[in-house]
């Protein structure tokens, strides 16, 4: 299992990529990583990290001069930097030289890339971000897709994102029957707007074992193993949910500011929640977000991916090498007439 | 300023509404409350309660042998159960026998006989649900408009709920020059969907103090005062936010459970800060959200509804009458060529 990296994609790139493409030839034999990037600076991060001959036989260095930056208008990055880590690190997918790309890179820019550079998959019509949120559900994770690609979204695209995150969660997380939830306005079928309603007429029909509506509370409750959803509500159920954890937890240090050394003492014995809730919704458990629909494995890390987060993002890219799930996407999507949108 | 308080509609209704209104009455010299409902059940708590000459002669009761249930259909509701307390009270003040309503009923209901019972505001296309969110903003509040009563949204209904939210927080919360954001998937003018493109276009020239575009994490880290959304999208974030904190408090009960008597001691310590929370995203504390754009001032509380809850909505509704908010917002979208959807 060759999994191309892009090296230089994170805010602590090459560094994070490097010691993690490290961690993962260590931690898991079946898996090759090919580190895309500035070549001297990945040399040199080796050396630095002592990586011995079995280690480096297990990494493979390609060059590529130019950087995709956060700041980049990813079309434009796509036109015009041919020779960015990004675009020689999806040539490679494409060209079937690697097996799953993994970046942290500029998320529209990974966007633009798979879709361009490598391609959607036979019948897909948009691919989706998947972001596995932490929540109550038996496997500890509710599939949120799609998470922000597509901001406008048909009937049939978040039908066709239904089938790819019922399989995900089926491969990845081994949840035998996804609960497969649409998310609306209310639990009762007749709660929802234009797109629930016409949404909910194709994914009834699909045999997938769904749920109906769910509601925004149903995000981590456990409601569902798999949330669907166009990408503008996914991206401000994630943003929503980031800002409101952050209230809490600044209104618990307020509160033991202002209570005096008892407080104070409270919090402190209470660390360890704390450390439970930081570790619970660490974006680095699963490595980051897989893009759905593209015709190999994408994975999108987050720009502040740690090492050990791009070691799990390159054991998950291989997990979904292995269980076949892009095959199974398009025998799936197959089966059933899309109207062409 | 007399306020007509629909007595039956809250879960613990109608003793949260009587003593509500008795205390209202008791605080605030200026207001007298129209109690409609079963008017046994209503006189029978006036008199559990003590309710003195005084308080007596500023409460007025309305018999309505009817009663809406949460799960009566809206539509049919106003059609059939002409005799509700909410058909009874919304006439009342239709008929101008009231300056205000406050209902902690069927929100469904409670839109529907607001817009067939008492009408819009002339130029007023569709009316909103403002709610009045807890967030680090100097005055405490970030209104979200709209927060559920239109699922489905054109660009010039959202411009006119900016136009209401910026009047309702300048009145009620005392905010000189509100902050208006539109909710979007990121802060740079060009993210966004269809939707936000189109109101930014209308927004961006209407002379409030627009911010541009806001992202879900800003509900609560007080970057915007009035938060511009869809109604699909409004309660989305209503309820991922209650399902988030529910969510990083439920993780601590664990930890402290599983952390062992010094997390206990430590979560005994906690308690006060557990209880400003509480009191921070206590629904009870503004009495309810405003219904903007309907003739007369109606306030939707919550369905459990405490008595101190339903006396804040009487103050609240009070305030928003003496303030001529109605007025200022027939007058500044008068203002404006909204094109007819």
């Amino acid at each position: 299992l060759r999994i191309v990296l892009d090296a230089m994609g994170g805010d602590n790139a090459p560094k994070a990529e490097v010691k993690g493409a490290i961690a993962a030839v260590k931690a898991f034999k079946e898996i090759t990583v090919i580190l895309v990037g500035k070549q001297q600076e990945i040399e040199k991060i080796l050396t630095e990290e002592k990586a011995g001959q079995e280690i480096r036989a297990r990494l493979q260095i390609v060059n590529a001069t130019e950087v995709v930056t956060m700041s980049d208008e990813p079309a434009k990055a796509w036109k015009q930097k041919t020779d960015s880590s990004l675009a020689v690190a999806a040539r490679y997918v494409r060209d079937g030289k690697g097996d799953a790309l993994v970046s942290a890179g500029n998320t529209g820019a990974v966007l633009v890339a798979s879709l361009f550079g490598i391609g959607r998959i036979a019948g897909v019509q948009r691919p989706a971000i998947l972001s596995p949120l932490p929540s109550n559900c038996p496997s500890g994770i509710t599939c949120l897709v799609d998470a922000g690609a597509n901001v406008d979204c048909k009937p049939t695209h978040l039908a066709q994102f239904a089938i790819m995150g019922d399989l995900y969660s089926k491969h990845i997380f081994k949840v035998e029957k996804p609960r497969i939830g649409i998310m609306s306005v209310g639990e009762e079928d007749e709660k929802g707007n234009e797109l629930v309603f016409a949404t909910r007429a194709i994914t009834d029909k699909l045999g997938l074992n769904t749920i109906g509506n769910i509601e925004g509370r149903d995000s981590f409750n456990g409601s569902a193993d798999v949330i669907v959803c166009d990408g503008f509500v996914g991206n401000v159920i994630l943003k929503t949910a980031e800002g409101a954890g952050s209230f809490v937890l600044g209104l618990i240090k307020s509160a033991v500011k202002s209570g005096g050394p008892i407080a104070l003492l409270g919090a402190l014995l209470m660390g360890g929640a704390i450390k439970l809730i930081k570790k619970k919704t660490d974006p680095n458990a699963y490595g980051g977000a897989p893009l759905l629909g593209i015709k190999k494995p994408v994975i999108i890390s987050h720009g502040s991916v740690s090492s050990e987060g791009v070691k799990n993002a390159l054991k998950v890219a291989a997990n979904w090498v292995s269980a076949h799930i892009n095959e199974a996407i398009e025998s799936e999507i197959k089966k059933v007439e899309f109207k062409s949108e």
